[in-house]
């Protein structure tokens, strides 16, 4: 037996995690930028077109159509405006439920609240830490049942119009799986691939495969805009409805004001679209860094015993957005101890998110059985992530 | 007579428009970047915080509260976002009716529904453009009870919690008696001084007479900040929650994500925050420019007859942001000729905004009689407003 294997699993954690960040604090995440941010800024201000009119939205726009394969995309003010308007235009009416995962950023759920719909709670699956498509199935066919093509909730006799899977600090969900089961109980299936640009299933990218998909650029995520978000999809109509509703929902005209629907002003401003044209040209980049990131975690943890670090399931490639270890369910009750010693030794950690249904003003909408969230929730760690670690000086 | 008396209305107003705007085509606002907004941009962008985090942010809101002497600023994403907290932040509740003017942006409004209530029109004053104290406490004398210290809508039976007023352009409505009127029927007063920033009454900013006040700082403002808002209040509880809704509801926390109430992602981007700073600093030096438009364009007016430029109301001092001119009743069929021929000269006007009560998805809200603003709708023009027409160059 070496040392380290005698030593607690919190001092090895920290170790190991050393060997990737060095010894110097460092946080979870932070931005970097090395490409034309500058330039583009200084062009936007110059221009004076800093706000809502100017060419850096409408190349931004386009830029990520390009990335991601879809055919549009519309730039809004953050990830959370993104999804409500998705799910919006998906057709969700006010009154119906919207399925998503209980482990997610709690931004998921507003969005659907915001929407006046329902958050409905589904489990995730160990692997991918995304929704359990399996469990899904098994459980709308006990819960539910199809009336005139439309699946309604026994419980609550409330239509369920939506399932929006989330991709898991960029680990793409069984997208394909998902899909069946949308089909399957026509579900409209609206991706929250807030974390997963870049991360893609088969070489397609996430947030193409339902109806509509939603990007965050939040200063904490692999690219960012300041705050910002996008709508993609492929479908004309919904791309054309989800800008009009975004913004103000005001018909074009010379000098009058005619608004013909309650929209919102939820336009991204051209100065962070300035950001966002130049963070997104050094995204193959960072996402080559964010990759080194992982495997030099997965090296400096190969002796560390009872963890792992999430790695890519077959088909997918993910952006590695948050590095992310899993603690066996045997030394789960160390979470608390490898978070303290950590945070202390400035190895900057934290646990994956409160699980949504256990906070108090989610608490009471309706949910499934969720033994796989409710594990994860007591086993996940992410670790420091900032591209900079994985770069060629690192 | 002179020769100018003779020539149509619509000559008249291009040649005395170009006496202040130049013979080259002008916009109808543009900002001004003449300070240290590339410094603050650039501190932003090498410190790496451009989001969320970071000290523009708190900068912004301690400098807007010292200017406007309210005890608390909230910077947040745009005026829209800053209404709707500050309506729910002041008590109103869902399915309660708000007053707001039928002439006011869209925005206004669509803040009133975004929180769940029922926007009310009320009819404005021909003086200040803004709501009329006078109509409006007879309009609530006859068509409403006080039961419980509450204001009912005798005919929805509703609760009318809040009264908006709106300051046009920058003119400062008339606030005492709004707040007598808000007194006497138990309204919330919470004031959309979107337009407002450096308008103030009796040497107080608008604003921060209510118990909440709204700002913008959208492109065509006053000052920018690409885009953003802000909640101004004197109430250091009403503050706490406004920052706490506008930031996801988190409770603070070493690593766990424990939020309380369903919140809103709203927050100023740090990146917006530091062009906002440096746009502030510029704010005297913008308001004595724009000043000095509106004289320009007073004395370019004063031998065209059957229009005035809309000045200051005894008392209060308004930020000029947009221009206005105000056709006589006499010749309001002139309206659409004037914009017309202005446009098509280069000198970019516009018409008030469609009333509120006549666009198809708020006509079916409830609204007093609004002659006031029909007549002024037809009658209102905005003039090119920039700050730059009233340099000492210009």
């Amino acid at each position: 037996m070496t040392r380290s294997s005698s030593a607690s699993l919190a001092s090895q954690v920290v170790r190991a995690a050393q060997k990737v960040t060095g010894s110097s604090p460092v946080v979870l995440h932070e931005p970097s930028f090395c490409g034309n941010e500058w330039k583009y800024l200084k062009e936007c201000l110059d221009s004076t077109f800093v706000s809502s009119v100017g060419k850096f939205v409408d190349r931004f726009e386009a830029d990520l159509a390009s990335y991601t394969g879809a055919r549009y995309a519309v730039a809004v003010v953050n990830g959370t405006a993104a999804l409500q308007v998705a799910l919006r235009v998906a057709g969700v009416a006010e009154g119906e439920e919207v399925l998503v995962p209980a482990l997610t950023f709690v931004a998921t759920a507003s969005a659907v609240v915001h929407c006046g719909a329902v958050p409905h709670f589904v489990d995730s699956e160990e692997a991918s830490l995304g929704v359990d498509h399996r469990s899904l199935r098994e459980y709308l066919q006990t819960e539910t049942d199809m009336r005139n093509g439309q699946c309604f909730n026994r419980r609550t006799g409330r239509v369920i119009r939506a399932l929006v899977p989330m991709h898991t600090f960029g680990h793409p969900a069984d997208i394909d799986g998902l899909l069946e089961v949308a089909r399957e109980f026509a579900l409209e299936l609206v991706e929250d691939a807030a974390e997963s640009l870049g991360s893609t299933v088969n070489g397609l990218h996430t947030g193409t495969f339902g109806k509509l998909g939603t990007l965050s650029f939040n200063g904490n995520k692999t690219i960012t805009t300041g705050g910002g978000g996008a709508i993609l999809t492929n479908d004309p109509e919904l791309a054309k409805r989800a800008k009009h509703l975004t913004t103000t929902a005001k018909l074009p005209h010379r000098w009058e004001y005619v608004h013909d629907e309650i929209g919102y002003n939820y336009r991204m401003p051209n100065i962070n679209a300035a950001l966002g044209c130049a963070q997104l040209e050094q995204l193959p980049n960072l996402l080559h860094q964010k990759r080194r990131v992982y495997e030099r975690y997965v090296a400096a943890f190969r002796d560390v015993p009872g963890v792992r670090i999430l790695g890519d399931l077959p088909g997918c490639r993910s952006n590695f957005w948050l590095q992310t270890l899993i603690l066996d369910p045997s030394v789960a009750s160390q979470r608390d101890a490898i978070l303290a010693a950590t945070n202390e030794a400035g190895v900057m950690t934290r646990p994956v998110w409160n699980l949504l249904h256990q906070l108090a003003p989610y608490a009471g909408f309706p949910r499934m059985e969720l033994p796989v969230a409710e594990s994860l929730a007591r086993r996940v760690i992410n670790l420091p992530s900032s591209a900079a670690l994985g770069s060629e000086a690192a």
